[in-house]
């Protein structure tokens, strides 16, 4: 045995076995972790088969660049051979040019299908849909369709939703499924086996939230997409099921006060990171700059009353804390649709008395506080101890109760001007109560200590 | 006509409408509409096979308090035509007393059933596990199962997913789909249209998060629940959409800074509400009180110099949000499975410079705001302006960059010592980086000051 002969490396070893022998998903997952070249060197490799397989998996890290790699006749012959939404997904991605030098091999009308839905804009129903679907004429009998379908199963992404269509128009007229369709008697209509009621549709334009809600409402497998009555596409489950995993990294990052990420963390560079935090960091910054405003117009009484900007932080953030509570909850109520914007007054009378009684509780806790501290004698408030304890509580139900009130307001707010109301983040409205709640805080201040501390 | 007879309410007459006619799914969102005593009377009027497809939706709000108003003999039929999954869920939520007066009317074999199903804990695979599913020996015959799956179909929650079991020991070896049957030969094996590979399974105890990130992987339609090789039960793609749903709202919740109400927004009582969210708010509030505890041992340089008590709520609140922004990026990247608990230190080596140079960001626009100020006349820093603007620029680079780590290495720190991530709110995050903040500040206002100022 020669020492010097070229190993072939353990890992590769291990990557190719399971390329050759796993789940398609295990397979996705282990190239995703191989470097660019390894991994366009070991697709090559790969039967035609499992490749379609392997790019039918949404998983796939970077696959419009893999695709750009592999030869341009393997290319052409991959986005023909898979689904044809993922098609679509993966010549999204790419640019321009080199979208049109791919579509421009493929066959005619796969390339009419692949622009069509490349025209509808991200995010939409149709721009996810697959045309791979079942649908067969109304006067076809159960034994013909089942026929039909034993022939086309392999091509088509599910073939347990199956849309009966008028014979003349086209139109969409019924839906049933494949477990109803085998307990049929061969020679009955197709129309027996389907409830006798219009198919649950969206149109083409129906945004991803509505789609996974209703498809989750309505338990089905699959969606058919209709425009002017016709079947353009349909939305299977795990399209859905994807697409609501990325709406919830989505809307997480947003109420974390960001941009939301397109790439996994750990995969995002240095300078893309940055741009999507510093935008909003820069926007919360200039806003919470009118709090030093707000605290320069209090500077006499500052001067006179050193003690009350002990409390500042505290107050302030408990504003902050009972906001964020107040927005996430009408974020969520939101977005499952418990509450529309007409009820913007129901929540907002919900969300007093609750700021209400909140603000009482942490008052109370407060005055404790202060009162603890003096008789301890662990710090000394001065002679009017129990002013200052007075004004700390009365600003932190003031400014509980602005809080609830403002966070559940604001995702209405942005909801009603047309922006998507997970954006009220957190920071958003703690930023957006600390204002206020220093004027509140100084107010209350005035009011309680004119004449004895300030 | 007699003017005075009692006139049917118009709102009855159209629910009662909906009743028998609509889709199940729009049947529950009228029911949860209707007053308890209305539902309970519309329920008792229904045909007894719609009583059990209403029963069956996830989405029948006080499903269990609507159970216990029935009949009870109309109950322990209902429970036992429902499917099992949902009895269980119903039975989960009624008192002891309840649960085991229905429990004792129901057969036998199915008491037991649904005994061993909520013997598991809330939440693991077992407790949302159906087991109404197609099991066949190995032995049958495509034909065989077909015509078995015909006879069965009305019965099972899906027929699509088809388990194979070893004739003798009953233990799982593969999985194959309605779909792959139609296309095989009545007289084959039904193992030889089974893909070669064992199906991917779950354990009983496997949590909602994994089933979720699990079928979404593989892109199933169900994934059986296995037991020292036997398959318990299936839990079905339209379950696990509802976990997700449930999962995100909680989530949400959490990440506002308090506990996940388990009840819609406007459904949930006034004080319920407020339990739910008095308690986080008053542990952040106490924890905050470190602030004022550090404000005090300050004391001195405030006194000394006023002018650093306008920028501390401004200092103070960048720090929260970019730790926002960094632990709602990680809760998310952990949630994902992109990183794991061993990540951290490749997370911190990231958020370090990245906090540095957002910091650094804030600290120019600080220090601008500070100038043009001073410059426009519009506020008198004082002779020491440039320093205090230093101050307040360096100040910012430290807190951002401590923002941003502490709230990255947050998440972790939670789910190291067993809590969920996701309890790492931006509240809580906040809240952490205030008391460091200030300490930040004031340090970095004694080196750059000291001899000037202080």
């Amino acid at each position: 045995m020669n020492e010097f002969a070229p190993v072939l490396d353990d890992e590769a070893i291990a990557v190719a076995r399971v390329l050759a022998n796993d789940h398609v998903a295990d397979v996705v997952e282990a190239l995703n972790h191989e470097p660019h070249e390894t991994a366009v060197e070991l697709l090559c490799a790969v039967p035609f088969e499992r490749l379609v397989e392997i790019f039918d998996q949404p998983e796939l890290e970077n696959a419009p660049k893999l695709t750009e790699a592999l030869p341009r006749s393997k290319a052409s012959e991959l986005l023909t051979a898979m689904s044809v939404d993922r098609a679509a997904d993966i010549l999204r991605e790419l640019d321009a040019a080199a979208r049109s030098e791919l579509l421009g091999a493929l066959a005619p009308p796969l390339r009419a299908t692949l622009l069509s839905i490349l025209g509808y804009p991200e995010g939409s129903a149709a721009s996810i849909m697959t045309t791979e679907f079942v649908s067969v004429p109304s006067d076809w009998t159960v034994g013909r369709t089942l026929d039909y379908i034993r022939k086309v199963e392999r091509t088509r992404e599910t073939v347990y939703a199956i849309y009966i269509v008028d014979p003349e128009t086209q139109l969409l007229l019924r839906a049933t499924g494949l477990r109803r369709l085998i307990t049929g008697e061969p020679e009955d209509l197709i129309l027996s086996v389907a409830p006798d009621r219009m198919p649950v549709t969206v149109t083409p334009l129906t945004d991803r939230e509505t789609l996974a809600q209703t498809i989750s409402k309505y338990d089905l497998l699959a969606l058919p997409v209709v425009d002017h009555g016709r079947i353009l596409g349909i939305v299977t489950v795990d399209d859905i099921i994807d697409t609501m995993v990325e709406e919830t990294t989505e809307d997480v990052h947003r109420f974390g006060g960001m941009e939301a990420l397109d790439e996994p963390y750990m995969k995002m560079g240095f300078l893309a990171m940055i741009q999507k935090r510093a935008g909003w960091l820069c926007a919360l910054f200039l806003s919470e700059m009118l709090t030093a405003n707000a605290m320069q117009s209090y500077e006499g009484e500052l001067e006179k009353a050193i003690v009350l900007t002990l409390f500042i932080p505290l107050i302030m953030s408990s504003g902050g804390n009972s906001g964020s509570q107040a927005t996430s909850l009408v974020i969520r109520a939101l977005a499952l649709r418990e509450i529309g914007l007409r009820d913007w007054w129901r929540v907002a009378l919900r969300e007093l008395p609750t700021g209400l009684v909140l603000g009482s509780i942490l008052g109370v806790v407060g005055i404790c506080r202060i009162m603890l501290w003096q008789y301890l004698g662990l710090y000394d408030y001065g002679p009017h101890w129990m002013l200052i304890a007075a004004t700390v509580g009365a600003a932190l139900v003031g400014i509980v109760a602005f809080g609830s009130l403002s966070g559940s307001m604001l995702p209405f707010a942005l909801k009603r001007i047309g922006f998507d109301p997970a954006s009220a983040s957190a920071p958003f409205v703690a930023t957006l109560v600390d204002v206020t709640g220093l004027v509140i805080y100084f107010s209350v201040a005035l009011v309680i200590l004119r004449g004895t501390l300030l």
